[in-house]
């Protein structure tokens, strides 16, 4: 089920030819499908994060609850690079430094600082979006590659400049700054529901620094043309988490309303491939290996209740 | 949107005549999806927390991670009660005093505790299942019931003697004491495909104590037939989880193959739905009540980048 | 050992005559210290939780983090008012709704911010000093008290106004809009090595809104002369943080050069102490009182061993 | 004031000729504290850790709580082997696996696993203290042992064999079967007031597997007869919690006593040394190179309140 070769590491994902794709995911399970499933990364998605949890894209979890997240979905999906969307990085540059610090030692391949000011005021509300200025975010791109250990980890600098309403050459003089200051790529981020603004964008671009771009407003973009317009790597930013929340709502009421599951079967996964998904045969291979009965002792036979389920082939439901 | 009579408590819900049902939720999202559905409570699955967070259902992840988790919860589903699948306590009956504690003063509303050893040994895997003498575990329902501070707090005995391989007399023996140690209501739970087991025990069973089932394996056993044998509270008890993941699953191998989410767009909620359960309007709100901007000064004007965002109208993309 | 009149809750001690103090704490075991001693309330210190964790007071470490610091000392400490040092709310006005509620949750019982930026710069380096303006942070005044849920909870204006070196017309126009904005009190902060700044401001204040001092730097001013001036509440900022420190350092150093402990023996505490201070004697109670051997069962008698202490009179060490 | 040269790692401390001693921290402060004074390595202590918590001694924190601490622990002392009490595993052998994994992904040098059951009934109490198999523990040694990924992480197995009672026959045959099953060495603890009963397991322990020892209660033994007997590793056990502790109780009667700070004042460390140990010069010439005002900008002039602090020179108190 697992990809049996090497996977490619984030920063070859950004430097070899041709147009990559991450996908989203927002916690261990969601990791694992987008491991299974083949593809070449992951994407920990502030606002899928938040959602999942059920608080709002705008800082309301602290940074060490989104770095739990992330640490969880490492676990789950141990072959396939995640690159953390870290918002502004969560304070100024020393923050951005212990946050670097922490990813890297729970094995997170990447994390992408964008030039907000935090905490981010959620761009869906109208009115002024603030920008951080262009020398104190170099600041935390410098202090983001300064604090990394190992030579793999990656630092992204989004630029949202096109959000906030800047100028094309505003946006292309950040982007200059960010990659001076040692970004591994430039992701630019648009609102757009059509690509011309990054096309433009890419147009006027002359440094040798890939590009990475959102393409959820323009999503109809055929991958083909964001590959032509050689874009390193696109990033389904949050898919995984609203189909699970459509679907949620879907089954909840249908469930709800006939109180019986038995309609919705269909639509949901059997407890077999949970347990898959979570490798119990894993653990029962490691329970022999380990000759372990998992109980304490020194309790006398009395009080024993040791029984042999009656049945070892059925399915027993944990829940 | 959100039901406007007071929610009935889960002590309410156990004692008053009919069946009553609660449905699973794992984290805060799909919490609050059951709250809007209208189901009367929630109930905080073991299994599903564990299936989401990327771990295995035999405490891999620490009681105080599955505590932080409801909390989430909590916070997002106001309104619904919630009750915890407690495992065997995470411990001896210290470990429950600490947990009821700690479940009470974050607002969950119960808890379900079953007779089996720390860790659980899962019963999907085939061999001896260890319960606990039913004296310690009465211990701990006693622990329980004292460390609560209010009134409405409910703990909920869970017999794995069925599961466990244990005759019926004997599981009935455990339901009479752990009735006695002042257990709220008690939870049989059986894995055979149909409810014989389940009535068979209710038949037998003459204690003024509410009955609770998890009809994961005879789910098409009619809501009448349960309410008819004196059942209080059915549990859903991973549904939710269960059609979240086989969601991802498709969701994810079709982007995968084609390149593009198109495809998908009829199964993934837009983002409009996700910023509603948010609560974004709530925020906006108080965005205008408390005249903030969020964002230091200091700076100067010669360094400040604020804009407009050119169409307030838009939809902007926060990922 | 503990009191047994009721405590007096942080508002009566802000409103009712008289000088009081508090005491820091960083920890559960230094709470539990100043409250078997006898001070009125607990300043969960910034800059002690900060130290005793190993990194600085510059919101390194997170906000959750220090919330859960918080909830240790709560449990240790049940009995005496916790202020918590807020630092500048960690954010906006909405992060510190969020703070607010989950303070309130695990009963501390106020809340102290300040009209800094954030990160906080620490005020150790020299250079400038950026104060967020005052109507910025009336709205998290005001967005605080709004969200809390009982009567009871305090929050606390700490003006930053002479650290930055306003001039004191400015710092009493800040302290006025925060007396509007619903602040219950207002700590007045100051540098100087005699309080001539603090009586100053104190000479033209005429609200009727309690003062808070922090006589770190004139801990020589007699407690009567603060009491003379008018001030409700005065907090011994980081007292315990730096006797625990030193005499870590002290009993460090002697028995490194030692390699014994002998002779430092008069300066630590014994076993009993540290067993008192956890509560050992409740535990143990509480195992007889629920009859809990607090080991499953199950393994059968060939496996057991068990054994009887053969001195139970001796004290044996656990560590 | 960091030593120079490369720290001697945790396994070569364990197989080199001589005695070496760890001494006890319990959280970031304290294990700078240790790694400043020179010791070769730093012991994690439950009792300590669960001691400055304000938590008992017997898994009343999450296991997840004591990684927490840990990795501050690790953080504030770079340079200096960790070993972590890690109890009985905080469960079964795939407790143990998770718990190895995590601590070397912080960079914890070793974990120290004990032979009891969990949770841990403290030897304090009187009455039966119950053992593990064996045949489990063993299971556990091997699966801490294949769980690490690095060759350098070292696996402790702890007999509680004397401090339950057993015959010295005993105890030896457990400590063969964990040196079989992989420990790197053996810690045999003792509550006698000698040594003689760890001289007398010595005098028949012919196995090629180093010995440590926590002579908490044997505390006068000289090191030069421990280090005769062939023991590798001495444990200063709770000595530094149990002098802060002690500093603590006193300096805050003082302070209450005297509502003055001032007779206090040679026993509290100087704000500098605080500031000292948390590094506060790295930071500041962080500031300079990643020329960060650390503030967002975007208010315009007329908000700014920025302000030269009036005097560089003077310490500014923080807190």
């Amino acid at each position: 089920m697992y990809p049996s070769s090497t996977p490619t590491s984030l920063i070859d994902l950004l430097q070899q030819p041709g147009l990559d794709f991450l996908m989203e995911a927002h916690n261990g399970l969601s990791a694992r499908i987008v491991e299974e499933t083949g593809f070449s990364g992951i994407w920990a998605s502030g606002l899928s994060i938040a959602a999942s949890l059920g608080v709002r894209d705008c800082n309301e979890a602290s940074w060490t609850q989104i770095l739990d997240v992330a640490e969880f979905m490492r676990d789950a999906a141990p072959s396939t690079p995640i690159l953390l969307d870290g918002d502004s990085g969560f304070g100024n540059f020393n923050n951005v430094r212990r946050l670097v610090s922490k990813l890297e030692q729970r094995g997170i391949d990447g994390v992408c600082l964008e030039d907000k000011a935090f905490p981010k005021r959620n761009s869906f509300i109208e009115g002024e979006q603030l920008l951080e200025s262009p020398e104190e975010f170099a600041g935390k791109i410098r202090a983001a590659k300064d604090s990394q250990d190992g030579s793999s980890f990656c630092v992204i600098a989004r630029l949202e400049g096109f959000i906030a309403g800047l100028p094309k050459d505003e946006v292309l003089d950040r982007a200059d700054i960010y990659t001076d200051a040692g970004a591994d790529a430039i992701l630019v981020h648009s609102k757009r529901t059509d690509a011309s603004e990054i096309f433009s964008f890419l147009n006027d671009w002359d440094r040798d620094c890939p590009i990475v771009v959102v393409p959820t407003t323009y999503s109809d973009t055929p991958a083909e043309s964001l590959e032509a317009a050689g874009i390193s790597l696109a990033i389904w930013a949050n898919h995984l988490m609203r189909s699970s929340l459509h679907a949620m709502q879907e089954t909840c009421r249908l469930i709800y309303r006939n109180r019986s599951p038995v309609e919705s079967e269909s639509t949901i996964a059997p407890l077999s491939e949970v347990f898959r998904l979570q490798r119990m045969d894993e653990l029962k291979e490691a329970e022999s290996r380990y000759g372990a009965s998992s109980q304490a002792t020194g309790q006398g036979s009395e009080a024993s209740s040791r029984h042999s389920a009656p049945d070892p082939a059925d399915v027993i439901l944990p829940d």
